[in-house]
């Protein structure tokens, strides 16, 4: 099964990439020993693509984004995989089912492949299967895989630790767009862009270009000599996505040359045997049915300081 | 000895203070058994102070500034607590040993207590132990506590964990004053102060204000109805103090009043007891001497493509 399933991944099938990504999600002990299997055999052709993150917060038009983005690159002859990790919670607005019609062009594109992973299951907000669904991805030849989040959880840090660029998607308006945003990931971005720079909106999105530019020069630091830049762009008129990849081909290109690159995809790597190892450990230990009361006991007694922390651990253990 | 080290604590003796951290800072079995009963003991009489934190990039003045707040603070009738968390690594410059003299004022002031913590040992840059010292200053009867970082590592954002309000310092300058400082740092401060506000200072400062207060307004997010400040100040002149603890008084009153003070109070006390259970299942694994070569080796094979970070766990686990 693993042979077969690992020469069609290699071919590009896309209802076998779709599969795999399927059984790494599967909770199952029998999917995952699979799926880290067929991981093993497809590892050295994996990590070429360029992996963007993209955030931003609801309505500011991150599906429709994508998918101008998304139909741009395949213009250019790149394969492109777009994941989305999004929350089917209803402050974020997300429909799972929808994800597909919300990228009406792109779904349609034989050279794309678009996946998107319900989070709801996993706390944190992270679909646990991710960074396995990128290297499947890898695996299938995709050149570009975008992972897109709401910006309005913890998510965001972690899609920044999986990714080589981060690309923030704002709305020009009256300042309160960044409402729901979470504190910090400004900061993350390596590229910010306007959205929705048409029509009505086209000044005032110029302004905020000009605005946010000055605002990051002085705000942000100076990271290993790349200075985040902010462009302006409309999906519905097609502006401004070449300079959106234009200015990340720069970036990849720049971080490469500065041997960041190479360094943070190591880094990356490390953390997520870091994480994967804890995870592992606690499954293990919180595998037991009575973890999950005796947690919550732990959880109200501390939170009414009755015990420490101490004594939570204590008990848990016991 | 536990009641007779409760007693001596509680009644605010600074030298039972200091062995009772240093207790807690010990790796010894006996030594955090003895804390941890202890904690038990005192814990009704914990969480009653204001805990600040405080960073800035190395050169801003912290120590200067803590020791003028410091004494600003007691000279109001406030028993104050600093404890230092300082990375004797060369980029920080931090001297250990020269943190009392650092904080010359402070350090000979009656109702003040300062603790400098080597985080040389603790990988992640924070002292194990902070959490515990905060709760043991506490118990001793101080009302402030104050926890200082360098900003140029990933301690602010534990830091920023484990206090109620987050002051950074920063100098006007040439616009490289942000160089150190970790991405995400700016966006979590709740107060910004301009230090060094004197001399020919004063007119670079005033302007790097406006400007900061401005580009805060404008990149970061709202959070709950404060939108955080940006302050001119000076330790030398002890100019900006009275400002200081007016906005952190403030901040305090705006979020209990909002709820936020006591629901992040309890946030933070699950994230420590999810930490230590992570930290202590880690430790019976990783206690084994063979451990450290492991996972150098799954490292090693990991950043080469050799293995999958399933690999290196099963490696591990094995």
């Amino acid at each position: 099964m693993i042979k077969e399933l690992t020469t069609k991944l290699r071919s590009g099938d896309r209802q076998t990439l779709a599969k795999c990504i399927t059984l790494a999600e599967s909770h199952l002990l029998e999917n995952q020993q699979t799926i880290h299997q067929l991981l093993q055999e497809v590892l050295p052709s994996t990590g070429k693509s360029v992996r963007i993150g993209i955030t931003g917060a609801p309505g500011v038009g991150k599906s429709t984004f994508i998918d101008a983005f998304g139909c741009f690159l395949t213009s250019r002859g790149k394969k492109v995989a777009v994941l989305t990790i999004d929350p089917s919670s209803p402050i974020t607005k997300g429909s799972i089912l929808g994800d597909k019609t919300r990228m009406e062009k792109l779904s349609k594109n034989p050279a794309a492949f678009i996946r998107p992973s319900p989070s709801k299951s996993f706390p944190g907000g992270i679909s646990h299967a991710t960074r396995e669904s990128i290297l499947l991805c890898e695996a299938a030849g995709f050149e570009i895989i975008i992972v897109e989040t709401v910006g309005v959880g913890q998510s965001e840090f972690s899609v920044k630790d999986m990714t080589d660029c981060f690309l923030l998607l704002m709305l020009a308006g009256a300042g309160d767009e960044l409402q729901g945003i979470k504190k910090g990931i400004m900061e993350m971005a390596d590229l910010i862009a306007i959205t929705k720079t048409d029509g009505d909106n086209v000044k005032k999105a110029q302004q905020a270009c000009t605005e946010y530019q000055h605002a990051l020069h002085l705000i942000r630091p100076n990271d290993k000599g790349w200075e985040p830049k902010v462009i302006t762009c409309s999906a519905v008129e097609e502006y401004g996505l070449d300079t959106c990849w234009d200015l990340i081909s720069k970036f990849i290109t720049h971080s490469k040359e500065s041997g960041t690159f190479d360094s943070t995809r190591g880094e990356q790597k490390i953390l997520w045997l870091n994480n994967q190892l804890n995870a592992e450990l606690r499954k293990q230990f919180t595998h037991q049915d009575v973890f999950d009361k005796k947690w919550k006991e732990a959880e109200d007694r501390i939170k009414k300081n009755e015990w420490t922390v101490f004594d939570g651990v204590r008990y848990l253990i016991s």
